[in-house]
């Protein structure tokens, strides 16, 4: 393990000439001067072939077994395709900590599971995995690793550093000292700098931290993001509904939880279904786009009915400005809808306040129609279309407007209600429900004054 | 401070009601229960005027400085209007970490901030205080702290531990200890774990960790943040440009900058231009959303000018087809750019890469489009539309979805390249540019074939 390093184009095209020259001496040295999350980003950027040659010089079991931990759900599988579940129990789980095991083993396939699991030598680490297995992958259960160090309130510190020695070797980095009673339940905690600094003598319960945050196994995911994000926590103790501590979250497993679902909800406001990247196949990206594309089709179906069902022969000049009524819903609902969404993603925005939300986003669809609606007044009939046409632009816009703001906020806050995803709610799908809408309103206007 | 309340609607009102009937003694009770975060949850759901009354019956000094670093930038710059530059300095620039002091600082008028610095009365923490601000905020500079713990390499394990004892008190939480050299230069770390393990004699240069990975004060925040989690370090060491060490990152303050990230991209992609949170002002929130709905305006005014030079009198029934035809172009301009932008700012797309990638989208492009092309033959036909506009509209879907696509690759693309945020390109930007090309296509090809 090593240094960063910057990992380019130019890098990766040299690791490719080496891999295809079979120049293994060479990358054998390269890897060793890698840290393992650079070794995963190169993999990422291999093809499969590549990526399993360059994969087998890493010579260091545990750091092979790491690696895995950082890369793609597809790019794992296809490096275990090839080893059989001793090799995967004895190579890979083995050497990972019970929350990255359990997570690789969730992934297998049914039986493939199972003989994995039976393979494992280490008895309590096989427990420990199979604990964790039971929690589903969206729960603090599921984030939590069983690997900490803790010690029981009547110790004293001596006691204490005794047990720690023992223990530390399963735990790769200690953040803190759990403190429980007899029956595991939990009741403080300690941090290793006051152990450093007390008399030896002290009993733990004197010195403990009984101010502690933790969450149960079955919270959902999001909720513990959003736990440690606004505590400033680096570890969560997780307990089970009688308060006995069963593991801890860190950190960095939260942030990936954290940022994928930033990314999620913008993907889904980008019209985007799967979880996709730009390094993904032209395949994967079509299938991804395909689904909103075709609900957009859907939309601009029932927009032509809707335009057909009026007397378009006779008032042909409002076509012009079909495209600004369908684009100022679309872009007014999207907004709306992204402000609702990150309240509730974020958690600043509280459900059952959905009445007060909608009354603020009528005044902001008010405020902002008005202004709108008077600027394109002045500036079609400027651009020399006529009063009448000029006339029922603007007020369509108004109407468009205040319709899609409230049609943003409230589908969200809705779904939000029904334990369905807001982020549904974005993009293509409000766009084209207020493409449509939009369009009846301008023409129901435009046919009352025309 | 304690364990962590569930802050719901209910709650803030009862708080409200505390505040109005003046229960100052009752609302103490409660604030000495809740968590500072919690603290500044509720202060965040009140009026100025009842969040000043809340904030001023904090009776712990540090809490309440504490607090103030928890809250949005116009909430705390409310709280602070009415102390002096001696009660800022005093009371909350004492009381805070040198971060969380310069940030502060950082954010009051130039006269106050030499005002406050002046009053700061613990010398070194002025200096430390100081020093940050010579920092641009979103640089490694400006996000780390000089606390934390370090010690010389010729140092054995008990000098150490003095040592640690003496430093401990100005650095509340120890996740690491730095080794430095005679000159300051970082030269490796070293964890309390290892030092509570290791005989008392060791010198500190043979048991420290020296593969250790460090920012430059200069590097962009965003990088740091990318670099802490790619690499899953809780705390990463800051240097200048002889690799003298200047302070530490902590994972807290690099997750707000995730978060903030993604926010922003979202809220670009969905056409909001400040950053804004459902509980701003009505005026607030529509400022931030009427720049967005002023360009959509203009592509809107552009659009009507296409339609215009057709002659769209003999061909008036091309009219059906323009929600679809500009939907289309819009939905699939923001996929393509939403990939790009969430590409480049977790920096798996290489930027040099813009070609590879334009031919990806060229293939995602041309797959997707033929599937709809086809669809929207079938169902344009089957709806009973004329064979002629039924092929005009399958050909310009395809070919607007093929532009659109490229489009939304290449100017997030290269607004990168000109080191413009990409996010720009994505929402009303792109759609609207797309719109008014896909008009443009369409209403060509329907001419040449009607």
């Amino acid at each position: 393990m090593s240094d960063k390093t910057e990992i380019n184009n130019t890098y990766i095209e040299e690791v490719q000439a080496l891999i295809e020259n079979k120049e293994s001496s060479e990358l054998i040295n390269i890897i060793a001067r890698l840290h393992i999350a650079d070794i995963a980003e190169i993999i990422e950027n291999l093809s499969v072939k590549h990526a399993k040659y360059f994969y087998n010089l890493i010579a260091n079991e545990e750091d092979s077994a790491t690696v895995l931990i950082e890369l793609e759900d597809d790019t794992r599988e296809n490096l275990l395709e090839n080893l059989s579940a001793k090799e995967i129990a004895a190579e890979v789980i083995e050497n990972l900590a019970t929350d990255d095991a359990a997570d690789i083993i969730g992934e297998l396939a049914e039986d493939k599971k199972e003989e994995v699991m039976s393979h494992i030598e280490d008895i309590e680490h096989a427990s420990d995995i199979s604990d964790l297995l039971c929690f589903a992958e969206d729960t603090a259960g599921g984030l939590m690793a069983k690997e900490l160090i803790k010690v029981n309130k009547d110790w004293n510190t001596v006691q204490c550093l005794k047990e720690m020695r023992k223990q530390a070797d399963h735990v790769k980095t200690v953040y803190t000292i759990y403190v429980v009673d007899d029956d595991d339940k939990l009741l403080g905690l300690m941090s290793l700098r006051r152990l450093l600094l007390t008399e030896r003598t002290t009993e733990v319960k004197n010195i403990m931290f009984t101010d502690i945050i933790s969450v149960k196994a079955t919270e959902n995911n999001e909720d513990v993001a959003n736990i440690m994000q606004k505590y400033d926590l680096v570890v969560l103790p997780v307990v089970d509904d009688l308060g006995r501590l069963l593991g801890r979250i860190t950190v960095d497993d939260v942030m990936d939880v954290a940022k994928e679902e930033a990314e999620k909800d913008y993907q889904m406001a980008s019209g985007i279904s799967e979880d996709v990247e730009s390094s993904d196949s032209v395949w994967e990206l079509t299938r991804a786009r395909l689904p909103w594309l075709l609900i957009g089709m859907l939309g601009g179906l029932f927009g032509a009915k809707v335009i057909g069902i009026f007397d378009l022969e006779r008032n042909f000049e409002l076509a012009c400005f079909i495209p600004l009524i369908a684009a100022m819903g679309g872009n007014v609902g999207i907004q709306s809808a992204a402000i609702v969404v990150q309240g509730l993603s974020n958690d600043s925005l509280k459900i059952g306040s959905v009445f007060r939300q909608l009354i603020k986003e009528l005044g902001v669809g008010l405020l902002n129609g008005m202004i709108c609606s008077l600027i394109i007044l002045a500036a079609a009939f400027g651009l020399g279309y006529s009063i009448g046409l000029s006339i029922t632009v603007s007020i369509s816009l108004l109407a468009v407007i205040v319709f899609a703001a409230l049609f943003g906020t409230f589908i969200p806050l809705t779904l939000k209600k029904y334990n369905i995803d807001p982020a549904l709610a974005t993009g293509p799908f409000i766009t084209t429900i207020n493409d449509v809408l939009g369009l009846f309103i301008y023409f129901w206007i435009g046919q009352a004054i025309l």
